[in-house]
């Protein structure tokens, strides 16, 4: 780990400056924030050009459950909650329905949430059936013992939990049927890292995040990636931030990479920026994937080393923004 | 996390002292380092006194196996692969033979691997068939593009790469099957963590992790632990150290306790030994269980906050030691 060395003394020094000086903005915190992504890729303009205000319209309907709800009070692990399930119903997604489908043409979907107050959190791995995998993920949290169930002992949970389940005409749409015939028979993936994800601070200073997905089209049965591991793909710690990623999952899980922006803020005063930059443009490999985060202080994070990230923000100053590439499409007040 | 500040800060006072001044002893790394466990727990002497012996024994061989490797210049990977799959054979410990059984009666295992130099790491979760679930996640690794593969996946998995298998009655011993049933019955838990793993420096400075479980006694079936969540249970990293816990598997996910350890090293200049007392005695609970570590110098750290755990550690400086509870057992040089 040459590079990773090399990269630890330079944020050192960048570091023990900005240790030494007082944050550069006074400004007051927000009494809310929330951001949520899409999944992350190539997301070739001229291919996605056409279909960005469907995707704009998508991401900004999720926002606007986040702001309803962090601008009455509710907690900000319900609101995660509530979003990434929000956009698991949406069909354009790679989570819930639209999910993409493996190898044997089925969908195997993983979820994760955790709350930044206790790390307490939950998750699943590989279900088919149910409607809502985020929603499973929470009652793992809330209602066993345990952290992660996967497989068959996922659905086994959902059966005692009594969750809506779905059959499998319900998840499967054309255009997800026709990336899976693509990659069976050419090889051919698609240019897009699918995921959902949500991360918030409500008006308690609580942190939460929630990540959700389908995983990669034509996978082997049975892989698994960052998106149920806690620390890999999701990570909330309400001393520093909580984090949501996607991309290249196996890559998010050899460097751990939600936990490790938190532990950047905790044990070398990075700030949010600069600890979310460090991860995604110096330990992990340019395309690997995004994420997004938001702090204690409200601030938030947005940073994708691929040509372009579904992502959404909004927060109690009157930010409502979503973006595909660089720069935010159709900015907009929220109604 | 009131809990977590407070003990960054005293962590803070406590490494400012160490990181300006030079290390406390000037003696050369040993060319190779070695540190094995076999699961942490209750262990009442009472109750376990009899047994010392053979557990003594068993973990006596599986250091021998650990020595003569590094001995002879093996790779550490290759090292904790193969130590790791010498316990798994070993009916003493919950893992491959002798396993726990689930709820249901049935075996389910858990193993990772992890290599220290480019974060190359493989994991599986709920195997019932595979003789060794370790070998398996170092072909995860090896021969695949995915991470972690989980139940009927990581079995067909298991049928592409031609693993050895076994009938359910290979892995199921009397007592795991009285455990099982005291289970049922009145809900009587074991006083032991099962788990095993290894940790190991090689000659060419080379850091690796490996841990293996069958979990906890009648867990519901899909439950997954710590053990083969990377960063949870298992980490290595050449920069700092290499990890293999075993314990409440629910709280080294919440705490990512394997890579924290790495982290507190990385980023506060921590010592193996203050890292790792730090996560154990201050982020956990009193009793959640244990880690074995060994860093890039060869320092070795065994830590447990349970009464007691099995474990044993080799040095090409002559130290071959092995113990249960705070006092090595019967220690003697390597033959």
């Amino acid at each position: 780990m040459r590079r990773s060395s090399t990269i630890i003394l330079s944020l050192a020094a960048t570091f023990s400056v900005s240790c030494t000086q007082p944050p550069a903005t006074s400004s007051p915190r927000p009494q809310w924030a929330v951001a949520i992504h899409g999944g992350a890729g190539v997301l070739d303009p001229a291919k996605y050009g056409d279909r960005a205000p469907d995707y704009a319209d998508g991401l900004r309907r999720a926002l606007n459950v986040a702001v309803t709800s962090l601008k009455s009070g509710e907690a900000s692990i319900n609101v995660v909650e509530q979003v990434v399930a929000t956009l698991e119903d949406d069909p354009l997604f790679n989570a819930g329905r639209g999910a993409v489908l493996n190898w044997d043409g089925e969908v195997e979907m993983d979820a994760s949430i955790m709350s930044g107050g206790d790390h307490s959190c939950g998750a699943v791995a590989g279900v088919r059936t149910v409607k809502n995998p985020i929603r499973l993920a929470r009652l793992v949290m809330d209602r066993s013992r345990h952290v992660l169930f996967a497989g068959a002992g996922a659905e086994a949970f959902a059966d005692q939990m009594a969750m809506p389940r779905m059959e499998p005409s319900y998840f499967h749409t054309q255009r997800r049927h026709e990336s899976w015939l693509r990659y069976r028979e050419k090889h051919e993936s698609p240019d897009q890292h699918g995921t959902v994800g949500c991360v918030a601070l409500d008006r308690q200073g609580r942190l939460a995040a929630a990540t959700s997905t389908g995983g990669l089209t034509g996978k082997q049965p049975g892989r698994v990636g960052d998106t149920p591991i806690i620390g890999a793909g999701t990570w909330a710690d309400d001393e520093t931030c909580a984090v949501s990623c996607t991309g290249t999952g196996e890559e998010f899980i050899r460097h751990g990479v939600a936990q490790r922006i938190s532990d950047l803020m905790a044990n070398r005063g990075a700030s949010l920026n600069e600890a979310a930059r460090h991860v995604i443009e110096n330990i992990l490999r340019p395309g690997d994937g995004g994420i997004i985060a938001v702090d204690r202080s409200g601030a938030i994070a947005m940073v994708y080393s691929t040509g372009g990230m579904f992502r959404g923000a909004a927060t109690s100053d009157g930010r409502f923004e979503v973006a595909i590439w660089d720069e935010p499409e159709n900015p907009r007040q929220a109604p």
